[in-house]
């Protein structure tokens, strides 16, 4: 999608700032006792998941302002979506999501062919009525009231399953709007027997080789209570369901001033994470760019993952994947920066001196403990970041490359502009 | 809109029990040293504004599921605006929103005469872009980095005060959008005086009768930072315009936990209410309907209105005004039931022996004083509104009345379906 | 502790009001369906235990107010619980802390009979350290760090089984305060792995007839990260322990926002939910009076809770417990009231019309099944309260009984003046 | 009190590593147009002050844990805060707080040019009762209902702006935790009236050159409501005292999720930002370490700080004060990392390239604005730091110095130990 030559050009120019970054990082490492060349060696194999509806600008209830170059069907977003891992190396699967990425699955698996991308988790989708739909989701899908609405529901996760075969993919994940806006409105616990019967349905029609993500979140849409809430809930459901079924974490959908790298931490302990939705966010489920809010507590998270993956936890094989709302910059270039400051914390907590940390832990030094995750956090792991993706022939600084490569501006001239639409509230 | 006679066909199978239930109440309250009849008067002259879009079936940005018979403008808006009062006799003006409730004004004039509705605040609309706006409010309105945006948004401003004049209304609520996404997008100083200046400029062309409502919010659509976020920056503005400029309070529109009826302490005692837009939330501006989640929370805020009202407190004379979005029940329905809390807070306050708990506050009895609180709240008020809206010709149940009185049916007929619609996420 | 006849008498002036009130409520119920009577039977044979510390003034981290008359020690305490249920009729047993409650178990029994009171779950302290302790919880308790801090913590709750086992207790419960202050002072996988190991030796000593309550709460006294931080991990401890553990809800240990009420179905629904502690909060574990602050939230617990009794769901047992700090009233008259509070709480769920609730949440009647939970809260149900008190000899108003009584100035005349002391920052 | 060649021994070892990665950084920084070395001389004068309180173990409402060599007195406080800037060079100055701090000034003073610090803003105490204090502060200090406990409060302060004007303090910090724990406890208005007639008689005594500093806190130890409950309160409090009245921002007295960079833009704005408490928190007022929890807000209160500073922002001069409780690490070790994370911000904020930030804002190009605040922030400035440390005489590692001193175990040995107290609940 990108001209080779206008990324080696690009990289070109820095280089040789690069280089002397890097060799100054190496160097301060190696006084540290780590091998600069085994971490930049890890954070080239790491690779995070794009979701195909990121590239499209998003919106909120109030309102969405289109940008320009809008994708308009799942082959312009693939096209975007190979834009992000040309560039920044990082990126090399896409997320589907259905009926919004439908088409000829035969069609899918050529695209990805010829963009290089492969197809992580399958999304269902049930919190939307669809034009052609008999039965509405107004009040519930998986868990509504009516056996026929759930049934209709449980169809499509299956249907999913089936596009995500053809075309390789190896999970589904479920994430439902289903809760009430009012006390009363719904028995809890009828409401969550409907949820797990249903999902039970979805889980018998699961491939020896996959695997079923089911995600919580406090709210929104619904209001009042949400079937699938928070992450003990969630681990209920992985526990009924079965070994195939595990939990996903989306930053965004805790209650504020949660810990969610506990939460992390108690799902690889019972061998029940799945995966994560990357994002960040100040207030609610913003969708914020990842790690643009509180990069400290995405590094926390990562130092779980890393701890995890050290001590080869039994299990431990999350999926990742980036979740986020572009409202108002441009979709690829939030998507690279995001990929970026996933792989950063990645880095950073491979920096972390484990065996310090755990003499401090077992001594009680608290203020040692916590200065070893600062000290890896604090050091700038970017010369790292910037020479994997060099080698990897990706760009060393991705925005530039792609603002001066001209993408945006070809594809607004081949793509027909979107006019500004109201939110859910008009 | 509806018949009287089936209204009162209705009321009268109810009567028999209502009046017992009303005669007890006033015995007991004639105990209490209160009396009855008093109470019903100013409950039955309290009113509180419908938002005209309260009426269509509200949405997230995960979608938007409509009910049958949705409104297609104005004039349907203020037709089912006119049911909610018949019924309850609770809600004798609307709130219109500019350009979604444009018309002739005459016209407007014309039906609010014919429903025998009259016009609340004018609401202004800077947070979406309209078909054949010139420039964009994706990056703000009023304070927008951009001098021709800003006047744009001014002169949209001006433009509502000038409809409002045509068609009676007295005041201006202006809520934006305008924040920042990313720490950095925006400087909150410049930003800040760019949105003082473009009020200032606003309220230049308020007439003398007239006041301006600025609205805060804590968040959304912006989700890292927004211009006017909290009381304390609101408090800022109406102080900076001048006499004419209030503080509007929507109880949703807070951090959690705040203590929302001290802001409204607060702004009486520094002569700044404006005025309220009343709903309900349990996680963010959930918008669910006034008094469904924390009714204590409501007869709180209306303790201290009715402390300010019995006290006389100097500028005192708030606006009130429902805001909410009803996405699975009936709006009309909601609409009603919510216009009856906000008087069933009312009525609680009125209780309150407001002597006994200045003594209590005097003596620092923490017990009694919150005992009298909730000795007030605690009585059931229903006899009196239902006996207030049977005096004044509505229904003694106006959800049961509603039902019976087949207006959803025959609108749903006069007005065509509206298909589901995915929210801004899509 | 409280002279019967003074309670007769002002019972005598206040009967006859109470009863004109009791039968208009009758009339009205009975309108409704609802036997007043049976109302009255249930709510006259619910009890919540009250907790011994409860009975002396607490403090905040800045200061402790004490008032007059202070307990001394477990038999002071008993006095005072004594007189709560005297005058109230509701709380028949009593909650003792170890070691603050320590004493032969033959006197404890002894006053116990002497008091007409029994003595609910036992409760450990492992968040501070006594005087004569050879090991600090200092870093934590059953999760400390150091295996012999670990068995000390064990061993205490060993013997607050056995004090309980020998004062006719059946419950063990035990909230620890371990946790970690700063990202990285402890391995939140090996933290937890040591609580269970400790846990496990904890309840191989419970009696075959008894049960123990894990209590989760998010933060507070560590402020980073806390081993049993909410009820996905209280509920992974209940099932790792075993089918005599079950997870304690104490209504002020959540997250902001947090459904309360659906984590109570969720742990019924999957057999754990062993109890409550009651009290109210605003902004995080205040302890403030149960039902002060938000009654309608206490009420939707009770729902659930009823809801729960209705349907006889298996394994349904919960122990029902106060547990709040009095800062600036008297802790007896508190104590009372929140009593009531919860028997309130317990009336109003009693007259939910179960079968109309179940009816409109098929149909996803949103409104009408909001409003029957509505219709049940705003009753007043105050009248069949007092008549249940009335009619066991208790007083129709407990708390003006209790200033009439002089029992307050009496004790105060007994034990010793308690100076204001600073709390933990000093 | 920390031997200089102790400490030049320590840097002995560590400064050729230092000097390298100094010089690396230097070199990147010029590449970027930075020079380093004017950095660092804006960095070697920062200085944060120190609370007397903080140096010594602080605790929570459940217990407090003393470490070894608690200080007895304010002398023995003033040695441990002269080894904090005898080692960092970052803390000058110490806030004392009154009657815990109260000594003969002659004495103070004496020491204080002994340890070479100097005093900055005074603390008054009306949160507690005194041995010898008349009136209890139970039901409130400042706004008690009660006239004499309000003028005991008020003679309180100014007896603190006496002690501070003896020992050249110039500044007047005032907190109060007037409140209250119930709804109707007190009336908002009237509190707010009787605390605003107060603090008038305090400004009036205020030295001409003396700025007087009132601190909002959202709760705690008031639970239902604090009369100066945030910012906008807080702001309305400076405005009616006064130009010497301004407003002091404690990090941790927000409510969930508020923008706090956001408030200190509005009062730096309106000229009315009096100064800081340092630390951090991830529930509520939980005083931990500063920058422990969320480095990157830390960062974004440096980053509106430094834009105030370099467009010279009219009345700008904060004072800025660490203000923590250490729990569970050494006091000393933790006032010293905190010292240093206030200065890492500092010099992290002084990296923003402010004259393209201001472009990418004013072309609403969010992703590069925000990317350049990100990029300011991971540039790792440890080797700043630590050679203006270096160059200054202190210690390159402050924590491993003071380790390597023997203080702590000198301290412990002349200090009586402090056994274990509970905290405000027993």
């Amino acid at each position: 999608m990108i001209d080779q030559s206008a990324i080696a050009k690009a990289n070109d120019a820095a280089e040789a700032g690069l280089r002397r970054d890097y060799d100054a990082l190496g160097e301060h490492l190696h006084r540290r006792g780590i091998d600069i060349g085994a971490i930049k060696h890890k954070v080239a194999g790491y690779g995070v998941a794009v979701p195909s509806w990121g590239v499209g600008t998003g919106g909120t209830r109030f309102a969405r302002f289109p940008g320009p170059g809008e994708p308009r069907n799942i082959f312009d977003k693939l096209d975007d979506c190979a834009v992000i891992h040309d560039l920044t190396g990082a990126t090399p699967s896409v997320s589907l999501h259905i009926p919004w990425d439908k088409a000829d699955p035969a069609d899918l698996k050529g695209k990805a062919e010829e963009t290089g991308l492969s197809f992580d988790a399958m999304n269902s989708n049930t919190f939307q009525d669809q034009a052609d739909q008999p039965l509405s989701y107004k009040f519930g899908s998986l868990s509504n009231a009516d056996a026929a609405t759930r049934q209709q529901a449980v169809e499509h996760n299956i249907e999913c399953i089936e596009i995500g075969r053809a075309i390789g993919s190896k999970a589904l994940t479920v994430w439902i709007g289903d809760g009430s806006n009012f006390p009363g409105q719904t028995n809890f616990t009828r409401q969550f027997e409907r949820y797990l019967d249903a999902m039970k349905d979805v889980y018998k029609a699961l491939p020896e080789d996959w695997r079923i993500f089911s995600e919580h979140k406090m709210y929104e849409p619904a209001f009042y209570s949400t079937v699938v809430q928070d992450w003990g809930t969630n681990y209920m459901i992985a526990k009924e369901l079965g070994p195939k079924a595990f939990c996903l974490v989306d930053l965004g959908h805790h209650a504020p001033n949660v810990n969610i790298e506990m939460i992390v931490a108690r799902l690889v302990q019972f061998g029940k994470l799945g995966g994560f939705h990357f994002n960040d966010s100040k207030y609610g489920d913003d969708d914020l760019d990842t790690g643009s809010i509180d990069p400290y507590r995405l590094f926390l998270v990562f130092n779980e993952l890393v701890d995890a993956e050290m001590r080869a936890a039994e299990g431990f094989d999350p999926a990742h994947m980036l979740d986020q709302s572009h409202n108002v910059t441009d979709p690829i270039e939030s998507l690279m920066v995001s990929a970026m400051e996933v792989q950063r914390a990645y880095a950073s907590a491979l920096l972390v001196d484990r065996a310090k940390l755990k003499g401090y832990q077992e001594e009680n030094d608290a203020l040692m403990a916590t200065g070893t995750l600062k000290k890896a956090f604090r050091t700038d792991v970017e010369p790292i970041l910037a020479m994997a993706r060099l080698e990897k022939g990706a760009a060393i600084d991705p925005v530039s490359a792609f603002r001066a490569s001209g993408y945006r501006a070809k594809v607004a001239g081949e793509r027909p502009a979107v006019s500004g639409a109201g939110g859910g509230i008009v």
